[in-house]
């Protein structure tokens, strides 16, 4: 159920994939069926249009009708964080109103990045999440991500958020995710509602040790995860670790072999949706590496491949 | 005037700047006079669009009214060279159909690429080309574009060209680019229509020995880059060099230090357009180097500073 309005969010936050019918058209009713998914496995919070949603091959059209279909399917159940990501001030801007307007909780951004060679400076990237939040009423999440480039060190994360007042969130994709939160935290622990990480949750009790709230993954296994970080926190570490090392080799299958086509795999696999296509030029998946995949699940039992049953 | 149907392309071919206001949104007054400018300086065709554009500032919905602006304003004058890049096969073949549709004569895009580390390989990337130019007629400009991050050998690029009938020319954007359209030329040659170099025309004297047939530098000087394209494909390299090397100051400002602001700011300098802004996060040139650039502009006498007088 969603928290009220203004309450932190954290926990599990999985990104939703985007579901595409073979030809690469979207398939709606995959993808709330998906959202429906997601919601039934205890997710604290759903994420649209994220990297892992391939965001980068969606045109503004989809990326606003998917926007719009989130927000209708998820109802009020769960908040939704719809990621507005674009190098323009100008447009992220736009598209972070627009998603307000339609009823999200939070709106997700990395720093802007184009390429292999354009990126922005430190003023720049202050500048660039001031007029984000200008006029927003809705929290945002910087995403610092390493696939966008650009590199956002513990200080300046800091200074966005005691400068920015709806900067409220960091969500934090490194592989040093755990020391940088400690410093993120030490910095401007008193400004942050969500210290989060990312990456799968590939460093997720490092990161609950650094004093993470809240983890975002791919859509597999929320309902794990989850309690992962409910054990965490409620001061059961050992229990968390447990868990978390019972289900490690398929966040790890996904973090190093599935990547972003992990989730699709399985909700197809689980009979949630029809094709697990991706965009090309993004390719499918090796058989091999499919097949490592479904039959590590099978064995682990995650809901996934059963909620459609 | 726009050559016959079917004609090779060639010559000098800027990119049209995109003109915003000083609150970034759109001056489309500012454009259509960039626009008429660059006809009257005698470009060969116009590229709009372009990294140069700032494409990657751009909504879609602006991208297809800029798209719309220019094939009214040039009004069959000139070809225009629309790009449509876009990670996406299917949105990048959508963006093609749709500029064919609206009387682009041809279509640049780059390989696929997205922020540090998303690329696609070499069989994604023939099929990127084989998706987007599939039941388009006009022919495609593949642009290989060291700012994308992908890597495009000669051996691929005359792949592209022996593999898809609309793939007729190439514009390479390497400080190496002269040996490597002489490997493309000795792979392809028959095949290519425009063996294109760019990059403000920085390399142009190595790249039209090379056998490059045209330029697509930014909007600064086209009057002369033609000139100085039509006196070496005319035989007479001496009196080619001989222009190249007493604007190569003013070339050398753009490419090293006034990047895709400089041909703005010239414009504004003119009494073209009414403001030179960038759309943030870029920022404005400094002060100094603006005053660095209209100085050694004034000096040569461009015709962009006398064509509104």
């Amino acid at each position: 159920m969603s928290p009220p309005p203004g309450a932190p969010v954290g926990g599990v936050v999985p990104v939703a994939p985007t579901i595409f019918h073979p030809d690469g058209s979207l398939d709606l009713e995959g993808q709330r069926r998906t959202l429906d998914f997601l919601v039934d496995a205890g997710s604290d919070a759903i994420c649209v249009l994220a990297n892992w949603s391939e965001q980068f091959a969606l045109s503004d059209v989809e990326r606003e009708r998917l926007t719009d279909l989130a927000l209708e399917q998820v109802n009020g159940r769960l908040p939704v964080v719809v990621t507005t990501s674009h190098f323009s001030t100008r447009v992220a801007a736009e598209r972070s109103r627009r998603a307000e307007a339609a009823g999200a909780s939070l709106v997700m951004l990395m720093a802007p990045y184009h390429g292999a060679t354009i990126r922005a400076g430190e003023a720049a990237i202050r500048a660039y999440f001031a007029g984000v939040a200008d006029g927003l009423n809705i929290p945002v999440v910087v995403q610092d991500a390493p696939m966008s480039g650009a590199v956002l060190s513990a200080e300046l994360l800091a200074d966005l958020a005691h400068a920015i007042p709806n900067v409220r969130y960091v969500k934090l994709e490194q592989s040093d995710a755990a020391d940088k939160l400690r410093a993120l935290l030490r910095l401007a622990g008193d400004v942050i509602d969500g210290p989060w990480d990312g990456e799968e949750s590939i460093t997720l009790i490092a990161d609950l040790d650094a004093g993470a709230t809240g983890t975002m993954p791919g859509g597999v296994i929320p309902e794990i995860l989850g309690e992962v970080v409910r054990r965490h926190r409620g001061g059961d570490r050992a229990a968390a670790v447990e868990l978390y090392e019972r289900w490690l080799p398929l966040i790890n299958w996904e973090n190093k072999h599935g990547g972003l086509q992990t989730t699709k795999a399985l909700l197809m696999e689980g009979g949630i949706i029809a094709s697990d296509a991706v965009r090309a030029p993004l390719a499918p998946m090796s058989h091999e590496l499919r097949a490592g995949l479904v039959d590590l699940a099978r064995r682990l039992a995650p809901l996934i491949l059963g909620w459609a049953e």
